[in-house]
């Protein structure tokens, strides 16, 4: 890592002020990481909320002017709007400027943002590893990235040094940032991130058309483990469609393994197959080990879900 | 409720002293609920470390000589050791003893226990609806109970006084308490807690698995909503093989229901159907503010998952 005397970039556009965006502001104020930020909201009542909150230095309403001789331009909206953003941003991009995103999906950016790039222009696809359930310009916060990892997927023959620019905003924003081809992007995404998403989704949905169980009875007694994927299928809702849409073969992919393997599990279930439930539950627990260990989970070690050591 | 003066119960056993047994003897003690508190445990080395930590007043290796004049005994250790544990027990228990249990299931419970009850000892299960992942003596603390949920579920004809003297003592472990059929109890614990330990023991198998991805990413990008997951997938082996062996019915039933709604999301993807999915994210995402406001996520409260208001 160069030392560096002075902001990285002089002026950065994030366009989409939600969860992502907002907290890409806070953490580059807190890293003097950007001499100016430039926010572009579509919606009047979010430029609204983000002028008042204040993290960015102008907001406006056209995103040709957020751009505007900035030498990053971010697109944090999700990604169902990024191939007309991209069109309409294309002539007002600064020759020499890096564009990228922190979009879930990265084939589909590439697909979507690829053919509207000019000349001159980086494209650098990128990810940060890194949310909550809130959205909107109020959940932003500016540790959100502190020891998360961002993933960027340069294209081939990307500029060195506007990749190293990049890799180097997101390490002052927190992050650790790790390279990697879009496909193997996006498998991995739908792995970690989107099929847990789909599950928590799914299963909330199952719950609340249960006749027999009344919702109040789920609401009730949801710390018997259904709040956690409460919790996580109250994400925003615009952004995971898209994610879904935009990630279909990955996820289909992964999810035709998950159900072959609950096939598995219901067949043990049905046959009384204790041995086989307790080996797979014995193998998972290995692996929350190294989760906690990869310092991946900061709510266990720095909230402590059981915090209390025996007093007696 | 009644004013109290003095313990609940002279003397209580608790027959296993992993976390809810621990945890028991902990806000007991806060409560000052018993003047006696007796353990076992089966593995000498639980024995050993429970008598180190000191939360029993004494650690016995016979469940015969824990019982011994208990006006309460509970049953805490996974439900696949019940119907031993109850024969064995039997003839040492006091006449006038209530005899309970903290177990995930309650007709398998009733089925197991029940024909080992002497007369004069009152029956009534119970099933405190609180946990972490961690378990033994050491996972224990005070406060787990703390503002959660614990179900009884009497017999026909069960004893009123005694039935109230059990909720007194979960209250005073900081429980609210409620009365259930048993087999109501199964179906309601089947989706509110039993499917969502399936379904993430299930996705972490899937994903330690897949061979396109390494182990190590799916550690390192856990963040994205794995590691949610993977916390509840620590749960202990032995007590949830016993939990899925013996809510058997209930659980197939509501994971069939999972299963059609999984397919159906499965089909939104595959012919992009967007809408489908916007409803369904828009619809959870209701719920889960209806959890926050009954209190049972905590953690979201008190800990923070998005502690900080932008400071711009």
């Amino acid at each position: 890592m160069t030392t560096r005397t002075g902001p990285v970039f002089t002026k950065v556009a994030l366009l989409g002020v939600g969860l992502i965006g907002a907290s890409m502001a806070h953490a580059m104020r807190r890293g003097s990481l950007a001499a100016h930020i430039a926010g572009y909201a579509r919606s009047p009542e979010t430029r609204k909320r983000a002028a008042d909150l204040g993290f960015c230095h102008a907001m406006h309403d056209d995103p040709r002017a957020a751009v505007r001789d900035a030498d990053l331009v971010a697109l944090c909206a999700p990604v169902g709007a990024f191939a007309s953003l991209a069109e309409t941003i294309a002539p007002a991009l600064k020759p020499g400027a890096i564009l990228t995103d922190v979009g879930s999906v990265k084939m589909a950016v590439i697909r979507d943002v690829g053919p509207h790039v000019p000349n001159g222009v980086h494209f650098i696809p990128g990810h940060p590893i890194a949310g909550t359930e809130h959205s909107g310009p109020d959940a932003g916060f500016p540790e959100l990235f502190d020891g998360r990892w961002c993933i960027l997927t340069p294209l081939e023959g990307a500029d060195e040094t506007a990749v190293e620019q990049l890799k180097e905003l997101w390490r002052g924003c927190g992050s650790r940032v790790e390279t990697m081809e879009p496909k193997h992007h996006d498998l991995v995404l739908a792995i970690t991130s989107h099929l847990p998403h789909l599950i928590a989704y799914n299963i909330v949905g199952t719950a609340s058309d249960l006749e027999q169980v009344t919702q109040g009875e789920v609401i009730k007694f949801s710390a018997g483990g259904f709040r956690d994927f409460t919790r996580i299928a109250a994400s925003d809702p615009t952004m995971w469609r898209d994610v879904f849409l935009n990630n279909r073969e990955a996820v289909l992919e992964v999810l035709g393994r998950f159900s072959e393997d609950l096939s598995r599990l219901q067949r043990a279930i049905r046959w009384g197959e204790g041995d086989a439930l307790f080996d797979l539950f014995t193998k998972t627990r290995a692996i929350r080990r190294e989760v906690i260990d990869a310092g991946q989970d900061t709510a266990a070690v720095n909230f402590g879900r059981n915090p209390a050591k025996p007093r007696s």
